[in-house]
């Protein structure tokens, strides 16, 4: 197929790459150009705006940093919305609000196109090896007319319904339950510490009993040793993210007492200048307020 | 070996039998007698007082309800203290408070016996098939004499260190963990239901994901389907050691807001007569506060 | 003053009335226009639009409900930014957010008009009785132009300096002051009733002893200026009651959601050394975690 | 009278010389002497244990700093059980556990004597100009005898009725009111400052709009009452302005768990119909979360 790709952060370059081994022909599009030409070599095109990058496409991704990022690349004279024929669909990979998914959808529809909300669970790691796990609600057609794409880029598929928004809750809640995770490490391994246990003794007892997860388990093993730079996920995604659950959880009418409080922790931590740590650095702050040091 | 076993519940019968089928010649305490009479048939000897079963042990078991079951088998004329033979070893296997754990200790030491705290997690049917896992922490010659035991009973071992109550921590703090997740359950799904979502579709991403780890799976399928009937560990329970965890997080000042949070749910549930059913029933908190009914 | 009023509903219509008893011409509007007509008879001129309300006029007031009708009275050919003359002041009562009164701060601004953010402490029967607390903060010219009308309204005012949305944040701080109170309340005679007391004995006790005394003022001296030393009340001894009151509440199985949060904050503070300062030395914590330093 | 009087803190000190003004004829006993000397020249006998200090009076005061030392001085061979006559009253002053105000009651019932637990709020210095605000609760027939005794050491008294253990109940419950607003202030302040507002100033409008007024008694009140309708100020817009808060404190990264957990409960009446309500109505949750009805 022809595709557009609009974003091409770690997590953007290595989903292209894969869509090109698949076999599509890309056209790619990037702020800061050089993430892009890093692509031409692989066989991709360089467009020169967004609105060139959707221009001809039969679908067009999109992966970017937050709300504001994607509404650039979308609306405008030079945005996708201007640029995609009728019938054709973008794709929506980014970690965005519930609100701005919704005003995508009506936009889309507005102007006789599709949208499919597709955020995937995964690092870049998980990426490039075509390991992530892929999100996608939308009409069913569409939906169904891109799942080869959606298929090329990981290894399974959960598909939650015609509403696109309803993706984007489900990935905000997953990283919910991460950053839960990570808050309930931070404060049993200061409890574990503080009775004279060793962290790492602690971290093996979990990985026995609890964490054949791999996702839970490596951020136990981040909060056991201390060590949060560099950061796999900034914390101050981290906050980002778990705020967007609270507006979901609001606007819904959705009690989060865990959220509320998993929240705080991230605020304090940004403003005690830790934003740019891993998030798992909840367990700096929770050592401290036990009166621990480092582990 | 020789060994007593005090207190047959569920758990505590299944590991009795793995003991015998291990070749060991047990003596065993219950308050009320048919639990034991059952295990007579067995092979096992059935004694009329914990004393009794402590009489001529090289080690005596026990697993009981809570720290006033476990006091009451320990202590008096009647109890274990009473019994045992210099030089022979107490393995305490109830889920205790951290306080209890250091008097007894004392006690121990004062009438030239040791203790080894041994805590195990699983429930009745990993017990059965000998898939506990075990926890061990006391005088390292104490714990390496019990060893064969402990290892009779489960599919793995770890060793906390010299001081007993050390085990007592690291197994509340391991059920922290696990109500944590379930809170955290209970908060996704009803923000995913709220959000449209069906239970079962989130459900099926949580597996994906997150948890092919069981113990977190199998919370997220009770919370998800709504059955928290009969209960695997009741509620109640989940609320006593909640707030055994809170009174070594205070006595050790390690401040737990999720904990404190999951506690407050406990109470509320408690409060509202649910203390008898699973206690992943805070699913059904979240859902009420939520405004929705069963999933 | 020629003054304009948007937005007649309880508050507004109390307003009003004070400021043409002192003396002031009024131009009043409002969406359902029954409420604008019973101002006519008081000697009110009746606008047809927001617009119409501000040509003219020395200073506009607007009072309304929320965000969103602040921001359709405001913006638009039919709008107060539209009609406002150079020079002449938009003054606003509502309680909006922090991120509106910076916009219409910006938007004034360009617009060559003035902009004083100065909503106001009190319910409809006291803004009727002119017992107002009124904040205001804009540039110090505007504030001094339009202080007679805002003394005519109420029985006292602070200024909060030249940054319009400082008294937003704190008109804001004061209802979350007043929400707290109403849930510590909500716990506390939960609590006590739990435990036979009748309510209405223990609201005797709380009028006596804290509502209109200097308590609640003292302590927040004590936050405001930092100084936790000598203690008046030592703070390990605060963590000893709020524990003390988990207790009682556990076992009457009274959840106390605020009563955990405020714990929390004691074993923090006194895991870090603060446990001889005065128990209002939680203000260094939320400084901290802040990113402030002393006041 | 006849007095005992246990314990000689600041507190102790200034309550007993006020008993001796009243004409009272004490015996005071303090672990360390000096203290109990101070009083020998205003007229004080000078025990050598708890036990002497009760001998031969009508009734014994205890003000002592925690439930240790109250034990301390109440059971063994030379504490105040040993000593009381049988008829003789113990007033119990210090803040202790519900738990330990049980115990004391029932020893004193069995060694047929009396037991009035009557907690103070106050501080020294409120204790030694007689401002106290006394509680009191036991048996009616025994405060009716003490009650001069309470008069003599405060400006007001509170029965709380016929179980002892109800007065500390109260007395940990106007403790826990303190501790919130010592919080709540410690966020409102970390929140002002952080937007700019000097702490001097926002404590200007605390001491005008919300020190020594009906604010915080008009709360109370409602929820003493149970009264939520008609709303004075409705439950949905108490949730917009504590949204409001969290958005001013979100962007100026301070975090403020009591406001999370505040807000968390408004989501749940609105999400539960309460919206139009007065926003007092948080009675109700707390109320059915501890398993009550209406008051």
């Amino acid at each position: 197929m022809k595709i557009g790709f609009v974003g091409l952060g770690n997590m953007g370059q290595a989903m292209a790459r894969n869509l090109i081994k698949a076999g599509h022909e890309l056209t790619v599009y990037n702020r800061s150009q050089s993430k892009a030409e890093a692509l031409r070599s692989q066989g991709a095109r360089v467009a020169k705006t967004p609105r060139e990058a959707a221009q001809g496409a039969q679908a067009v991704f999109t992966m970017l940093a937050d709300d504001h990022a994607l509404e650039e690349v979308s609306w405008g004279d030079d945005g996708i919305l201007a640029g995609l024929d009728k019938g054709a669909i973008h794709i929506s990979s980014s970690t965005i609000s519930v609100a701005l998914s919704e005003r995508l959808t009506q936009a889309h529809a507005q102007a006789g196109q599709g949208y499919v909300s597709s955020p995937v669970f995964g690092r870049p790691d998980a990426a490039e090896a075509k390991q992530l796990w892929v999100l996608a609600a939308g009409a069913k057609a569409d939906v169904e007319r891109v799942r080869p794409l959606l298929e090329a880029i990981g290894r399974g598929l959960t598909v939650l319904g015609e509403k696109p928004s309803a993706s984007n809750v489900a990935k905000l809640s997953g990283n919910f339950l991460i950053a839960t995770m990570i808050e309930a490490c931070a404060e049993v391994f200061a409890l574990t510490r503080k009775h004279g246990i060793e962290a790492k003794t602690f971290l093996e007892l979990y990985q026995s009993v609890f964490a054949n997860s791999p996702i839970f388990g490596r951020y136990a093993s981040l909060v056991a040793s201390g060590q949060y730079e560099p950061a796999g996920f900034a914390l101050r995604l981290g906050l980002k993210d778990v705020g967007l659950v609270l507006q979901a959880a609001g606007s819904a009418h959705v009690p989060m007492p865990i959220a509320s409080v998993v929240r705080d922790q991230y605020v304090e931590a940004v403003a005690r200048g830790m934003g740019e740590q891993d998030w798992s650095a909840l367990g700096t702050l929770a050592a401290e307020k036990a009166g621990l040091g480092k582990p």
